[in-house]
């Protein structure tokens, strides 16, 4: 007996060891055993050699095979495109050359065939915007402290952060990404002091080979603040020769600067509002500065002033009497909803609507409202949900994406933009799964009609498949795609959805914790503070029912919105009921199409989320064979948090809720484990020390 | 639409406020509306006049009877025993009339028939033994501060004391407990001063009315501490003069004192052994003291001083040769279980093994090992189980019950003692409850035969029924017997397998955090800590397996056991699975009957612990209506952390265990939610402050 059982247990630790360890810090981009290559080349260049480099030591493809590079002019290609062939990448440009090189190398990781390709961007700038701050830390960062930023004290560029650098670049560049905004667009003055411009000038001369150009956020009081002007007017002409002046410091030292990034007049930022002035007054000021250099201003309407009793309709009321008044240099930057990144909005109303400006997507790929770092949520299918979005403003098949990307209007310029998720945590992202997100939002930016489930694909085969003849799927790659890839691609394809049934369903939003919107609030409304900082202003909760009347008999958002969208949300019968209480104010006894109250049905939502996250549980569980451990071990912990704070969702909302449709929670579902009570008072901050001496959010100890 | 939904939340908070609010003090003898009866007694003694009170107000027979309370000479009725007729109530003593009277309004109040029936309690001495120390804390109690002591500075006994007292007497009598032990058996010598005995007459003097004789438990070493002697060896006629002269003190206060409890040579406890004399001579020394006055020795054989490897040989290694050696007033007052009050041990092999000596079963009423006041435990079926365990001492049939109530060994006194859960909180016992484990100690000491199931329904329907024609369920007697009666009567049947389901099935047992014996922790074994006082001395898992081997192999405790136990327990195929790791240490791969291997069993067991309690939620929620509010919202909200924390037990222990079994939990289950090292953090103690100032341990807030 003995002898099978010691038997037994080594086997187990066989398995269980063949996996090597992998702290996740190579990304989609993990060492393979390569197969030799020639690569002929021409140029020289820095951008040339990593592309040979990456051919090198990554070629999957027939061994001693040779590969060519060939820059030359052909009118199907872009600037950034390329045409690819098994055996050759051709494009009009270096970057395009790289970025054909990764897709190569892409293809054949992912045991793709290689057949003749062109590929161009759907958009020309494909960013990051990084909300990291000066001192290090990063606004909504989930990941560790910044990895541009150390504070003022610690300036010196080191080593090991121009590795860094160069890693963070490569992985942008094999996904596409060709920009960076490289600090929060709360922005400090101090960005544009000279000793910050000599870190912005290391980066991007460590980024520049990966075809990565460099962007700053600024401050648009920066004349008086750090200029020492008397007043930042955009139209008084010593603040237009100051931001000329310093444009031209920054294109001294960064030749291929891209531009700016500008949160004006909202959330207490200053703007040219302040000098009464408009945004378009503000934003063309700083554009005709940088137009000479080609040089850009992304121009965010994420502002919610209370010029309208429903924040939603505010940014829509601001800019679209601006249409046309922006020079073209000028991208309005618009958050995909119309009020924050929630888990689900419908899109932003003024996608299509402006149509004499250029307007471009702004994603989250921090999940601020989507779990931090503590959950699986791929986001790539909410992202896909709002390109794919028809506007009908240009007809039918005038989608959020077609809006941005230049097919419909033409634009000069067209961009998408998504907030980064990195900091120095080894695997970048804090969660091994949020890697997905920032895979997903280059490759979005790429070509925004690629399928949610294609990229989930590619990311899993490139991030935990085998390249490797001595890993454990070596020869076991029907059961690695039956037994892993299948059913970790479902888990990913359904986790947004998850993730909005334990936390906010049926078009509820902004239920979130204040501050920190990690969990449940809808309680939170302290005297004092602005009603639309606080959830009661959003689910409108009472004994009658629950949700935001935006039809015609209440906010009239609907109206914001074209043809037949309009109609389609104000109709009970017509509107999805993905959004049925971002539209609607209805009766707790409100029939839903499943037959159910809609009291009970949100019971089943809340309750299915939780279910979903147990379901992900097992089939993570199950997936230990198939891959290291310590990726295992570390997403494995990560759902079990999900798993309790799914609950603690379900039941802070329910309990809550309940105070208003007292209805009983439909006895076929698990019960709260929770008492409102306790989840109210650990809100909105519970706050311990970490080990390292900062304080850190734990609103999930409860 | 309006008018509706306004008119369902008025039904809504009409139906949710006819029954009244309940506080739970009044326990199983809540108020009812009485109908007029005529009471005939012979005796105007202070327990007829209670008896005469109980019937005038709570009559619920004919309307206008007349009941007769008549002592008379009966040989089948024992001095506390009576003869029940619909109207006449037979007793040869007043406490004989009581506890008829109690009987028949139960019978009345349950909707029983009532024939003709003698009863005669199963036990002489059915004792509730309180933990209460004289400062006014309580070891092991959850129900708040002492209700007999205050702490030093603070003796005076007020009408709120005697109140209570009495409320506490009323409540022993009306199930037939016939004694109170007021201090803790870990004695402060103060409780024989002065000042403390003259609290003791105070009391004694509330609950003698009610047919409560008081006890005290004693420090063995009080002449030296107390009295100032040089020292405390039972054999110095010194010592055995000091105790004379103090026995005569508390009998001159406390005319009908019951006599002592002691622990001694236990724990730390000083004891005979001190001095080199035996148990038998400590124990017979301080019986001789009392003999004269009628008073008595409960001698606790809970002792575990290392003489044996196996903790749960000691007791029997102990008492065993004394056997015959203890003078006829003292009773060895032995724990049910050979270790300490666990969810499941076999019974003590002292029980009918000890045949020349009175023995008497020790159970624990408050919730040490179960839950504390936070889970709902009913201990009824327990208790049963063990009294129901055939000792095979003299033949088929030697149950532990009949080992100790005299009709196996005619035993001159017979003894049954609980320790106590009573306390300051206004419901008595901390959670509702934990009233029914009070209520089924004193039945099940009157009669040790009555069935769990029986006690269960009538706790229920006094505790919950309806006694009144105002409250809700008036006329919907078949309602409440199908919706309420029936699933809250499972559901308490089933707890305690539930209860060691989730927290230690199988056999293993005292795998407790340290201390407040609360949650788990198997892991639990810092360096300096005594083996036997931690967790891993009793499960012993190692990679080839778990338990703890007391077979012939092992530390042969099985031969403490009569045959054929002693062969049964030995015997794989013999030995119960509820005992299976008491008794075996067996591999994780071994092949329970259910086909599962051991560690896929242990898994479904934890498992199925958790889905228990959330299917006691679904019950108690659909409760509701059936109900007060006030009781039902707050077993509600213990329920939810019995839940919650029935999770952190079956994570815990088997996160704990796997690092041993290196299995995978069996995938069809429910995923763990916490990592073991999260549990283990908190593990001792996790100590916050009260909002009463007191620190209260807060081991759940995980």
């Amino acid at each position: 007996m003995k002898t099978r059982v010691i038997i037994n247990i080594f086997l187990f630790a066989v398995i269980h060891m063949v996996a090597k360890a992998d702290n996740g810090h190579d990304l989609w981009l993990r060492k393979t055993i390569a197969n030799p290559v020639k690569v002929v080349g021409t140029g020289k260049s820095q951008k040339m050699a990593i592309a040979m480099e990456e051919l090198n030591s990554r070629w999957l493809g027939e061994a001693d095979a040779t590969v060519t590079l060939t820059i030359s002019p052909d009118k199907r290609i872009k600037p950034d495109g390329y045409r690819l062939t098994a055996n050759n990448v051709q494009a009009t440009t270096e970057s395009g050359i790289l970025y054909g090189v990764y897709e190569l190398l892409r293809l054949q990781q992912t045991k793709q065939h290689v057949g003749t390709l062109i590929s161009n961007p759907s958009y020309q700038y494909r960013l990051l915007n990084h909300w990291d701050n000066l001192d290090g830390s990063v606004e909504r960062g989930y990941a560790g402290r910044s990895i541009f930023w150390k504070g003022k004290g610690n300036t010196a560029v080191t080593d090991d952060d121009r590795s860094r650098w160069a890693g963070y670049a490569r992985a942008c560049a094999s996904i596409g990404i060709n920009g960076s905004v490289l600090n929060n667009v709360n922005a400090s003055p101090e960005v544009l002091s000279a000793a910050s411009l000599k870190r912005v000038k290391a980066i991007a001369d460590v980024l520049r080979p990966y075809g990565i150009r460099t962007f700053l956020s600024v401050n648009f009081s920066s004349p008086k603040l750090l200029g020492g002007l008397k007043t930042s007017d955009p139209l008084d002409p010593s603040v237009a020769r100051w931001w000329a002046e310093k444009i031209k410091e920054i294109y001294t030292l960064v030749p291929d600067f891209g531009g700016f990034v500008v949160k004006a007049n909202s959330e207490g930022q200053p703007g040219p509002q302040d000098f009464g002035r408009t945004h378009a007054e503000g934003a063309n000021m700083l554009a005709d500065a940088l137009k000479s250099r080609g040089g850009i201003v992304m121009w965010r309407a994420f502002v919610y002033s209370s010029t309208d009793k429903d924040r939603a309709r505010q940014a829509y009321n601001e800019f679209m009497p601006l249409d046309g008044k922006f020079h073209d240099n000028v991208i309005i930057q618009v958050k995909n909803g119309p009020i924050d990144f929630q888990p689900r909005e419908p899109f932003s109303p003024l996608f299509g609507a402006m149509k004499r400006t250029s307007v471009m997507n702004e994603l989250q790929i921090t999940q601020e409202y989507l779990g931090h770092s503590k959950q699986l949520v791929f986001l790539s299918t909410m992202w896909e949900e709002c390109l794919k979005s028809d506007t009908y403003q240009e007809g039918r098949g005038s989608t959020v994406a077609r809006c941005t990307n230049g097919s419909i209007f033409g634009n000069k310029y067209t961009a998408i933009a998504g907030v980064a998720n990195t900091g120095l945590d080894s695997n970048w992202t804090g969660h091994d799964f949020a890697q997905a997100n920032w895979y997903a939002f280059g490759r979005l930016a790429w070509n925004d009609t690629l399928s949610s489930a294609q990229i989930a694909d590619e990311w899993l085969r490139l991030t935990f498949g085998s390249n490797d003849q001595n890993e454990i799927t070596a020869g076991k790659d029907e059961l690695w795609n039956t037994e892993f890839l299948k059913p970790v691609k479902e888990m990913m394809l359904s986790s947004r959805e998850t993730a909005v049934n334990y936390s906010m369903p049926l078009g509820l939003h902004h239920i979130f914790a204040a501050n920190h919107h990690y969990g449940p609030g809808p309680w939170y409304a302290p005297t004092g503070v602005r009603p639309d900082w606080t959830p009661p202003y959003y689910h409108q909760a009472d004994t009658i029912g629950i949700g935001f009347n935006r039809t015609s008999s209440g906010s009239k958002a609907v109206s914001q919105y074209h043809q037949p969208l309009a109609s389609q949300f104000e109709d009970l019968n017509a509107c999805p009921e993905i959004y049925l209480l971002w539209f609607h104010h209805l009766p707790w006894s409100y029939k839903m199409r499943s037959g159910r109250t809609l009291w009970d049905e949100l019971c089943f939502r809340y309750d299915r989320g939780v279910q979903q996250v147990r379901e992900y549980q097992k089939i993570w569980d199950k997936s230990r064979d198939y891959i290291d451990q310590e990726r295992f071990l570390r997403v494995q912990s990560k759902l079990k948090q999900q798993a309790r704070d799914a609950q603690v969702w379900k039941d802070g909302c329910l309990l809550y809720f309940q105070q208003f449709s007292r209805r009983p929670i439909p006895y076929e579902l698990e019960r709260p484990v929770y008492d409102l009570g306790l989840l109210e008072s650990v809100n909105p901050l519970y706050i311990i020390p970490s080990a390292d001496g900062e304080k850190e959010i734990i609103p999930n100890h409860y």
